[in-house]
């Protein structure tokens, strides 16, 4: 018979976990695995809240099985290691982010690409390699193999620099990825939420011209003065958008919500870019005959590989990139998850696991 | 007052033009403009019926005007060149595809993509740089400023090579940009006529391993055993669909019917290319979570520019790359277009024009 996830490992481990499809989170005793050979251990200190961890509290993707202990945004330091363990010692600070796990012999793993294979095992609410279930970073201690580890440099905030881990890579790999990385091109991003208004921030950082992309006027003060951005483009402005026609190399998409591509499409170059990052449910329309005539293209981008995400953090810490952040308590997790629903917060929740978490909650 | 087409230039020039939507083609007088230092003449012998003539014939893209001389896939033997006319003698071998003109200033004019330039000229029913009206192929004489013509190598044959001016190009050049170009490489192609039986042969001349795809199972034999393929998959057979998932580094897709998106990203690898070439009406359903789940794209292309159109002629006359074809006489062109809506044509028409297109017609 199965153990209980208090019983199933050694260490003793607290976490706040969702029981059911209600999505409520509370307080959860589980455990986590001795130290492996090439695994670190790390005491919990931030860990983000990011819109999945909604999606997945709730099961709205299907997927989730309860209890979940969600969070793959986690930073803290380091408490122990295994014998192999080459890169990290006991007292660094380092992040895990979505994945904990793959195969290691695919090609995409080969290329460094872990986020891309098909064995890959997600931070939490999947089978871990010994079949037991991964618990995320709504939680006091995380064991993670050291492949799966990033250091987190120095001079990057904990608190700031963890939501970095999803939604960091999320825009930097893309950004990278597709080319729309060099000093002078101009990149529209489209929503300026947690992954949009660090994808500002990157893309700024790169020596890019940024136009923000958005449904609300009243985020361009904050686009332009506070994040940097050079321009800014009211969607539903038509005039706007048509003068703006055949100016962008690339853009940024990080709107989940169904949205039309077309006038997306038009901003673009010859050439140009469309990169999806968020992910509507439903299909989006696509217009042929526009990438026809332009040679545009729409691609997907998902997170990143672990050599990328390390690299990310390091030129985040070069530039001092840190997410926009509201930090709050653990028990107001639920409060938040409800603000989040409203989009209600700017930008990024992270969780004060270190202060806050403790077992009087 | 404008003079009539047969007075308004001093070449007489004889075609079949369509004279309404009804789209029937009948003789036509008219004339060329005399040749210009720049330009080259040339007598046509043979021209390709692309797809596009029957929509523009008929007006079915709505920007027809009457008479309309359709006909982009146009070859023959250069009669007079223009005193500063660099790279043709009388006598050459040559051809013009789907454009004659462009502003030569522009940034995709710079990068040799005259095909992406906003003020490019189309060969046919468009407005020339002096306010005259273009006339296409179906027709004896064609002048042409020479950065528009194409030398023919010597041991390409005209009448099989014609469609490669447009048909061809259409197919080159998205390999290429694209990276589907590796030997080794697998590619699929979706749809088996005009532009489809091209693209597996310059993809194989390639080295790349080619799979058709296509709805007609009956076309297998004809794809393995005469186009060289090498496989075959029936997209309404979903366990075939099914066992190919992630296979192919990419796809050229050359289906303007709507038709579905996700069984073809489903075949793609991770950083896999879908490119469409055909060009549907309406929009296509697009799912964003496969694109993003493996780093998919879907891109456009559209012809190529000169450059490469010229590249793309030398490399079928290196890899003895022709189009199927049926040579047709002048008179019998109403009578491809009707077997052309019911695509019963292995795989181009080519009109016959230096051995069947007289005043006597």
């Amino acid at each position: 018979m199965a153990k209980s996830p208090e019983e199933e490992h050694p260490k003793k481990a607290l976490g706040w976990a969702a029981r059911d499809s209600s999505g409520v989170l509370s307080p959860f005793k589980f455990s986590r695995r001795a130290t492996g050979d090439k695994d670190v251990t790390f005491r919990v200190l931030y860990c983000g809240i990011c819109h999945s961890d909604l999606h997945m509290i709730k099961n709205e993707w299907g997927s989730s099985t309860y209890p979940l202990v969600p969070g793959h945004e986690i930073v803290g330091v380091v408490t122990e290691v295994g014998s192999k363990v080459q890169n990290f010692k006991v007292g660094d600070k380092v992040g895990v982010g979505c994945m904990v796990g793959s195969c290691h012999s695919c090609d995409s793993c080969s290329n460094d690409l872990e986020n891309q294979c098909s064995k890959m095992i997600l931070t939490y609410g999947a089978k871990y390699h010994d079949g037991t279930t991964t618990y995320g970073g709504y939680s006091d201690l995380m064991v993670a193999d050291e492949h799966f580890v990033v250091r987190i440099p120095e001079n990057l905030p904990l608190d700031a620099g963890a939501p970095l881990l999803c939604a960091g890579i999320t825009v930097y790999s893309p950004l990278r990825y597709y080319g729309l990385d060099k000093p002078g091109m101009q990149v529209g991003v489209v929503g300026l939420g947690g992954l949009g208004h660090v994808a500002v921030k990157f893309a700024k950082a790169m020596g890019v011209k940024v136009t923000v992309i958005s449904t609300s006027p009243n985020k361009k003060k904050e686009a332009l003065e506070h994040l940097g951005a050079d321009s800014f483009l009211v969607s539903k402005e038509q005039d706007q958008m048509q003068a703006a026609q055949g100016t962008l190399d690339g853009i940024i998409d990080t709107v989940s919500a169904n949205h039309p591509l077309l006038p997306l499409i038009g901003l673009l170059k010859t050439n140009g870019k469309l990169v999806m990052v968020g992910a509507p449910e439903k299909p989006l329309e696509l217009p042929v005959f526009p990438l026809l005539m332009g040679r545009k293209m729409v691609g997907g981008s998902c997170i990143g590989g672990m050599k990328e995400t390390q690299e990310m953090i390091d030129f985040a810490a070069k530039h001092n990139i840190t997410a926009d952040i509201e930090v709050i308590p653990m028990d107001y997790v639920n409060a938040a998850m409800e603000r989040l629903v409203k989009v209600d917060v700017r930008y990024r929740f992270v969780i004060d696991i270190g202060n806050t978490l403790n077992s009087s909650n």
